[in-house]
Order: C-alpha cells, then structure tokens, then sequence
C-alpha cells in the first residue's frame, strides 16, 4: 500500500460513518491541503455507493482541521440507475470541518488505443498549450519550518514563466501550469485526481498576490479513468474582485485525455 | 412586485423553514428551470442570513419537482464575519427535490464608472467576442403544446452560428451565447443571474445532440452586483463523453463586467 492510499484509508464504522486518520504528511503550513481532505471523504463515499467513480464532488471548506483522527459522516440522498447523490461531511469533535456532495456514476476503465462506440457523441477541446517536461521545473524545496510537507509527497513541474513570481517576475496573470505525479510510485486514479485539482500554487501568485488563499468552494468533475503516468494540471483564472478570485484547473493524462475539471473561489491572501 | 419577484418569493415559517410556490410559468415542457430553482431557494437563504449575497451556489438536481407548493429547509453550517454558508433542500410531500450548498457574503452595490481603491488587487479577462445585439436573433416562439413557459418569461437573443442547430446548420462545437433580459421591466440582481446561468438552450445542441439534457450538478458563483441592462451568456463545453457533459455559462453585465460563472455536469439525453 503507498504512502498515500494508507493516508486516505476510511475504516467502515457502520453505513453512514467511516472513521479517517488525517495525515501530516498532507500539510501546507498549518493547514491540511483541501484536495487530500476531498480524498479522504471519497474514500468513504466510494465505499459506500453501489457507483464507483465521483463524477461530481462539490466541497464547502467550513474550517481548517487538525491532523489526527476524524469521522467521515455519509448521508444518502439519492441512488439511482445511473448515479448516486451523497452527503458527506469531515467531523472532528463533533464539528463539521468540510461538507460536500458528490455524485457517483460508473465510468469506463482505460484501455490504451480504444475508441468509443461509433454512435456517441463525442467532443473534445484541444489540450491547451504546454512546454515539453524536459522544459519545466521544480520550486526550490521550502525550508523545513515552513511546514510544507505536501510538498515532499508529490512532484510538481512547472511551465517556467508560471513560477516567475517566485524570482519577483510575476505573468501578471492568475495562471499555473505544470505536469503533476505523487513522488512515490503510484498511478492516477481518482483520489489521486482529487490531490490533483488542489495541489497547485494559487493561480493568484501570478497576479501579484502573497499570502494563504482560503478556498471557500470547490467543485470538480471526474471526466474519465485517467490512463498512467504523469498528469498535466492547467490553472487560470477569471476574476479578481472584491477580495475573491476564481481558480480553474483542467487536468489531463499522459495520452491527453481531459479526465478532470475543477473550479473554486477562495479569498486572497492577507499579506 | 413582478412576476418573477412574485414565483421566487419565500415566506418565512420559522428560522429553518420558508414556503415556497413552483410557479408554472417556469416550465420547460414537464420540468422547472433549474435556474428558477435556485432563485427560489436563494430567497430564502438570502432572507435568513446575516450575509446579503449569494457568492456561491452548489446545487444538486435530485429529482425533478412539480408545480404547485413546496418546502425550503435550512441548516446553517458555519457563520462568520467575511461568510455564512447554508445548506439549503427543495422538499415536496417530504421529499427532498434539489439540495445546494450556498455561502453569502456582501457584494459592493454597483455605482458607474466606480473603480476600486488603488491598494485592491483586482484583474479581469477580457470580455468574449459577441456581435452587437442588432445583430442577434431569437428563437421562433415555442408551439403551445410543447408547453414551454419559460420562454415567454425571458428575451434570448442569440448569436447567430450558435443556433443555427434549429435549422440543421450546428457548428459542431459544443457552444451558446445570448443576451438575456427578463420579458418584463426588471433590471438584473442575483435572483435574476442564477435564472440567467441556466437560461440557454444546453450547449450540446449545437455539437448535434438533442433532447432533454438533465443537469445532475451547478456551481454558479456571483461576482459582482449587475449593472441595470441586458446581461450576455457566454456557453461552452469541454468535454463531451461517456453521456455526460459540461456547461460552463460567463456572464457579463451592459458594463462588460463579469458578473456571474456557472459551472454544470449534465447528462445527454435520449433521443
């Protein structure tokens, strides 16, 4: 078992509680990262619905949780021939922490070189542009009291001109784009793909912007069964107004396939 | 008080609890707008909250309701000075029909030509192209059988290509946009853009899909309070595969601001 899938193991309690283990190595600062919290309570929605995949998860960051043990609560809502709707809520000490809803469907496994059935209708937007990974780079590694241990757990190769806020040389832009995979060997899946939708810089660096962004809201869409091999994660904004900014990133897998999409609002950073 | 005012009113029972009543006249053949869905239960979120806008909403479309009287219960997950976030369920005879997560925060009122204090971050991508409205065409009215009441209750003018499914012409993308205003005199206000996000015709017809298209789940985030006029919807897709769809709707007020962003997973339909 790896690193991460031991981090986001639910231990069934009764049907509608599964007990977690919130895991330091997830931490960015004093926070746990929202995607392995999302990982974590899919573990518990996944093992619960008669549908295998989260098609739709939307999450509501209520509060920051402690690592150590938690209670993931499930409240079902719906199931039907096609999906299953469930409440899922992070609690610690009788608190709730995050709160979502997702949608279980069954999704086709990845079979290299397959070709849907010639009467679906099928339509893709093309990948967006990105240098080849020969090109990109990593961030420096933070200083150990910092408290980012997220970043140890996972690589993260960035298109140069995304990180130039590091350097002081901001795009200008809320922007990130870089090629993801977990730092132990493990292939995409969806708990991984939730890692995914949240393991980037706030695309606000690009713009100018410092500091802790809280996500405030989180929706992401499972498109499909990402085949092996490193994930290329693109994230841009819309808007930054008022104190808000949104956050879209698209992921897509090693044959270019689009496999996930998520949008979040959080606040920008105070300093 | 308008019409709209008047089908998306709330009355208050006691703190967790308003009736509500499914007006007919936002029916598309069997079924409610799932904008106009939203508009009711924000009412009533928006009425019980210390926040006065509805920055963000997650709704899941669970069944579809029936004209006539309904339920919207509250449960108030968190409240703070920047946000309060609700859980908000559309329930009929006992039966929960749509349940949304929903933050409230305050917005700015919109006064012309304001521009934010100099020490704010702000930046936005600029607007889609869209040909002036002279030169946009509306559907022809829906025959009456077909039963489509909502189409009198609100003025689409489309940009030609992304109709031209009506006549055999799709562009083979999926893809809408439209200006939109209500039929009757009313200027835009967060009730009127979560009916707005939801307005156009699904963005699949015009990659050659047809028929019912259910959304299973909406994210809309509002940002910004709309300046009177007409606002323009900006419709466009991802990804369509494995029978299901995205829907991303822009919307911009007659400032040219982004005001409201809609995010949907949907279901293509049979036939």
């Amino acid at each position: 078992m790896t690193k991460f899938d031991e981090a986001t193991q639910a231990i069934k309690v009764d049907e509608a509680t599964y007990d977690v283990c919130l895991d330091a190595g997830y931490t960015i600062g004093t926070a746990l990262n929202g995607g392995y919290l999302m990982a974590v309570m899919l573990r518990a929605v996944v093992d619960a619905s008669p549908h295998d995949h989260p098609v739709a998860t939307s999450a509501q960051f209520l509060r920051v949780p402690k690592v150590g043990p938690a209670t993931v609560r499930l409240e079902q809502l719906k199931s039907g021939r096609t999906t299953t709707v469930t409440r899922a809520t992070l609690v610690q000490d009788g608190t709730p922490f995050v709160d979502a809803f997702v949608t279980t469907a069954n999704l086709r496994p990845y079979v290299p070189g397959e070709t849907p059935p010639p009467d679906e209708l099928t339509w893709s937007a093309p990948a967006p542009p990105m240098p080849p990974i020969e090109q990109c780079r990593a961030l420096p590694a933070p200083r150990p009291e910092s408290n980012m241990a997220l970043s140890a757990r996972m690589e993260l190769l960035f298109d140069p001109p995304t990180i130039g806020w590091y350097t002081g040389e901001p795009t200008g832009r809320p922007e990130a784009r870089a090629y993801f995979r977990l730092a132990e060997p493990q292939d995409p899946d969806p708990f991984v793909l939730a890692l995914a939708v949240d393991a980037l810089p706030p695309v606000v660096f690009s713009a100018g912007a410092r500091g802790w962004a809280p996500t405030v809201e989180l929706t992401w869409y499972l498109r499909a069964l990402p085949a092996p091999g490193w994930l290329t994660l693109i994230g841009s904004g819309s808007l930054i107004a008022e104190g808000w900014f949104d956050e879209n990133v698209e992921v897509r897998d090693s044959a270019g396939r689009l496999v996930a999409q998520s949008h979040q609002i959080a606040r920008l950073g105070r300093g």
